[in-house]
């Protein structure tokens, strides 16, 4: 068999197209892959959700990769282990409640089960608005390719349409700075000083529908919610990112 | 139990400096993270033999995220369907020989085998220059922060020592280069036009030894040789990992 | 009749879907909306030949657009005078033999001249490199988006297939560099002095097939053979385009 | 006949700078060449009013270019069919009442409209301020090239009067947020969220004098209103040009 | 002896880990390494209180290095002469009250002190924020590497905890503007106009514990009240940073 | 006493430009405030020899900063370690022989001893040209303040005049290159890979008089003679720097 | 005789030495050097009264050396044309009532001006602050290197006393604007809309001092009322200037 | 009488118009606007040869502004003394023979002199490349706005035809290197090390015909003859100047 250059372009072409023509209309869209977003958009799509992951950035994984400091390791505790082993992350103990995880697997195992699940990722995809018809709901979000973006070019954005829409893009919750920008009845607070244990401890009471059609996990919601700031544990951003899948089912009556 | 930020970053620390110490001193370092430099990471560490990935950029994959153009889809073709199958990565067939896989998906599986087969990464980190000693063998590699790098900062770099060094850095063949730069006995001529199917069958051909020490895989294995470039066809680039693979095991008498 | 976003967006991916994998395989890709790049493609899609423009800009026009030091005017010859009239471009006669156009309806019109005729136009598309196979010929582009190269972003490219190719890239001659960079037989000499009289008796006879494959036209014409450079006057680019449009239908036996 | 590079370069000189002397004074100046400044200069024109635009890029066409996210087509609904016949641009049906055009055709045909009507156009030139006297009327405007505000030299402008001014640019309203910053009773509310239908439907009624002798259209009508946000759909930017046209030429007696 | 580059490495990263661990919880953090943090960092240790002193930048010495519009010498008055003395910093008296030192060595000597006193170091580490838990108390900075902030790179930051924190940042009063952008009680007026002498004369008064658990020093101090600015003379700078030290020793009980 | 704003001026401005008077000629400048420039002006003035050193940056004390990938941590071996008594600096042994020093400390305590030594600083200035007259001697500097160089404004430079210029500036060699480049009989092999033993045990030969009038040390003297690379071992650079400075006072007849 | 590069230095050093010096203390430092900061300035040190001209550039002139929009053309009215007589600027009559002088003539001549009057020249200077004593009147100015500031390095500035201060800066009104900012009783209002007759009729009432030692000249003066702008008309700005020195004189009784 | 806006910018478009459409054919094109330059230029204005001076740059003045190291003075030796007096620059005498200036009197004044010798001055205009036509002499210039090359625009220049060119852009020789760039048989050496004695003498052998119509003065000259390179004294420019003019006037036959 030979290999055929434009016959790989065709594939590549009709393939996405396909998928995007299909993504056109869909149940959830869950902007931001970090963590929160990942667990959530997993635990959706594992119901049957057609749910889909919009990233801005090229890679999936948001601010995991680099663990502290650059050293790459993530903490997780003990609340959260049972997700850890849901997604087949390994971990050591580090002391009793503390467990350590490789940031990079941690990434790599969080999406490989997305990606099982049937979670449709776009990368490389900023949201530039979001789309309220009348019933004042979010219906759908204007997006374009981040690289238009960055070269600061004049191209026009698409819509694609969600009944609903999670805001996991940490604590910038961009969807919902947007909709505050707007004068849409939504006040992002900002996130406080550090406290770890605290922002852990309330950011499940944080995700919630905040604005209709719009749900915050994550950093986000502790942003939206003025709560404090979490250290690098990820315990509750997995929570959160279930919590979220949770809420977002219950509404869309699965 | 309550949560301690201290805790938290004293478990980063300890974890990851254990690790980096561990690894002043290893096997095989693979540099680069794309598809070549991950499968042949993989095998080698399924071998029991300690592999170490080292990656410039934040995130492990290269340029598989983008697929071609932004369309996030990677062709493989049926010689190395085998090592899809072997990834669990799921594709569909779009003409008989040609298999289409999601770029995100391909990413996240290849990683976590990797991860799996206890394959070491290192991300955020710049290879800066080889070590090479009287023996004339490139014995190790001069490594910094790559946002040391980037900010312009004059910090010096530290040393890790391998006995084979494999470089997977892409069309640029960095590795290959230094040595190159400066005075080593290696040519690099260079990637040549597109011409998919012959850089394909060669790549194999061009998978080898091309310095004491010093391995070359993938695209950075054609560029070496003046080979012709490959289009967004990733089983090349598995297969020559692999042969990578196969060449350093038996370097090393594994 | 109500209006819907994802109807909009479903309408601009089907039609463009279709023309890019359409275009995947098409007789001439002439690379550069400049004046001899639209008048070469227009002259070939009237003819009935399967001819592509592409653009790394987001618009069509290239140089014309400014006229001379942003004074948009242009000026043009007797000799070319004819090919105003063909393409319904006004001017007046500032003396004898020298017609003076204004720069944005020379745009306008040679654009729409160019739609007219059936010349499909990829703008904001980047050509990275040639495919060329075993019978040594220039045989498709490899191209990509152009705000990914802007970006600085790791994308791969996808590839077009062409019978012919017309570099009209102006003084840079980027196709035919790129031929020279990675050894192929051609040298690219580089423009000469301005010498507009020079450039301009000259210039058809430079515009030819400088690879197999590749031919160049207007400033890039110039360029490959180190002739003058020319002024701000366009009758020489617009014959040479309408020049190499002869020499691409010959050889495609039209 | 012999070239000289004098010649035509004095043939640019005069011809442009009569252009300019000429229009230092005119009916209406149209700040911004997307599709409503175009069709809304090129109905004027056609009436026998004396209409300059004014485009600060180098090219005509604003944010036409790109279609949607770099996909080259654009569409409009049945409203404003007749628009796209009388500019004679073609179209394809996609489903009933939206017609799919190619952005690149649409700007060309839009712009040699223009010409054809008598439309003078001034690219690469930024307006800085309007010019206001006693009367309380935007009388005139204060510009400068484009290329000196990039380079941030600091070199004063010059002034142009005109009867009428159409801010046609974009969602920025940027000559209407001037006066707003200096003071001026004019309230530049922002664009809204994105519903298509609703912003096509109330665009005609946001197209207006929004200030004695400043009229707005297209999207920066919109956004002077507070009105929703339109996708890439362009009927009501046509009419919207059109109908800034009509209002002008009663304002102007014509 | 033979010299071996991974013993390099394995001291390097050996010592400076364990001293990493040690500093994850300490008496107090001086965050700025100008001349009012170097001198209360000095004075803590020299107290056997354990102290850090986290710069920025990579070199410690803040606005010291370059003296009055580069001419680099400093200006003592009467008051801080014993400082001097003290740090063994040499001098030459200008005018009765005005002593000159050299700005490089006034650096070099209060660096050194400070590091025979104990203080340790961490140059090229940015505070991002702070750690505040229920008792409303300063106790522990979020700290991150300086190049990744330059890099714009999104990697998660880690938490030290101190007792008492002395923002010496200088006229940005940096601790302090965080502790007032995230809502605490504290309000940073801004330095006012230069009046060297008010300004010398009341630094004192304003080097005091702003809120709980931090202390301002030097210019910070003085920003934080609204004070005047000071001109290139030392002695307050100084003087407020051994009155800095008192009180955080008087805090501590020490 | 009051302070005045003026007489601190005036006292900065005084007392620097008599020193800058004073070194308009000088015995020998040193250029670069890395380990071996700081050594070697240090011991230069200890013997009475009028000595000034020039750098580049804000700062005094080149790469030693951030240690070794920024572990403030600096090694040095058994040979060198006299040197690190000499100037006080404390170390902890880690292996035999192998010494390891904070590098805060280190270059605090080598510039403090530079400063009692005698060595005059002139920082934030670049050395632009050599001067050579018809005795085929450096015998001079064009000298430029670095912010002048950094803005890209076109100010012209001064000139001191020195018997003998050290260059060292590192692996960059940049006084050397500037002879090579323009002509000079002196040629700039490029540091070859990491090999620290090799490195430290021949830098002292390759520490001397490379063109009349310039002597080389530490990384540059290594450069210049195309030898191995070393690590972040300091012992050579303080041993190449005394070596200089042996060289240079003999050839000054002290 | 022979030339001497140390001489050179040395004479450059010293003579601008002994000028700065003197110029600590001065009776008015006119900030900015436009046409209003040269005619100020003048026609003060032409009274025998100590002036100093400080501009941030490196070349005198501000805005006229490009004239309007590049075109190097300036033009002056009747009222200030004895202005243009007095510093022999040619002109020629374009209308009655309008004269046009080559813009580099003008500053050439304005310049040669001062330096005949007198004035000293600051050039690269930037003023950052200003120092405000006990008596709440501006009693000095707080400067820099203008390429310290372009480079971001963090250098301390130096300050010089002056009786009187005029802000000719322009319509940023820079030293007015550092006033507000730091919460001195003035208000800039900012300039309004072009209305050139207005703002040359009410210039030389705006021309005052508006805070205790500080007057406004110039575009700055009508900044600071919230006047209209004027366009590139120079009259009123000479005028301005000659008026700012008379009002200066008598505050300083000459 | 009334002040126009419009009046004032047609004033300005009609007097530069004209000039400028004079200056499409000129005797003599001088280009940079530095001390040579200006002596040139003026100097053969004064003999009634039509000259223009070109200069890149906003302001004319080239390096002199910023004296030596921003200290803005200016040496000039004996020879030169005359044409100091000549152009009315005061001066005062350092040592014998040694005479210092003030950087801002001597560009005001050099300026002012060419101004009423008749030169017209083209500022903010770069030379892109020259005319050579059959004879092979330099016959002309081709130039653009400077804005529109700092702003990367592609923009077309225009041509002005000039019997001579004198490159007076300093150590680039930009002209001369075009023309050896191009090909022509010109060598540009590079200007050697810093002697000023030697440069200064040799300067006027090496102001001379360098290629057919093409003269180069000051820096120029010696940087195309290898010479040695000069300090901050400026006789020998001055010089270099006077004798381009003598050259260039008799070559014109005047």
């Amino acid at each position: 068999m030979t290999l055929n250059e434009v016959t790989i372009s065709r594939a590549i072409l009709e393939e996405q197209h396909q998928t995007f023509l299909d993504y056109l209309e869909m149940d959830v869209a869950v902007v931001g892959g970090g963590p929160s977003g990942l667990a959530c958009a997993t635990l959706l799509a594992e119901k049957g959700i057609k749910c889909a992951l919009i990233e801005k950035k090229l890679s999936i994984g948001g601010g995991m990769w680099g663990g502290g400091m650059m050293f790459p390791r993530i903490v997780v505790q003990e609340e959260a282990r049972r997700l850890l082993d849901r997604f087949g992350i390994t971990y050591r103990e580090f002391e009793p409640g503390y467990y350590v995880t490789k940031s990079v697997e941690t990434v790599a195992k969080l999406t490989a089960a997305a990606c099982d699940a049937g979670v449709e990722f776009f990368n490389l995809i900023t949201v530039e608005d979001v789309m309220i018809h009348g019933d004042g709901r979010v219906g759908g979000l204007v997006i374009n390719w981040t690289p238009v973006d960055i070269s600061g070019l004049h191209v026009d954005p698409l819509t694609v349409a969600c009944t609903c829409t999670v805001d996991a893009t940490g604590h910038d919750a961009m969807v919902a700075r947007m909709i505050e920008r707007k004068g849409g009845s939504l006040q992002v607070k900002g996130e406080s000083f550090m406290w770890a244990e605290r922002a852990e401890s309330q950011i499940l009471n944080h995700t919630r529908e905040v604005f209709p059609g719009l749900f915050v996990t994550g950093m986000a919601a502790n942003a939206v919610a003025g709560e404090c700031r979490m250290g690098p544990i990820f315990g509750g951003m997995l929570l959160s990112g279930e919590r979220a899948a949770e809420l977002v089912a219950e509404r869309l009556g699965r």
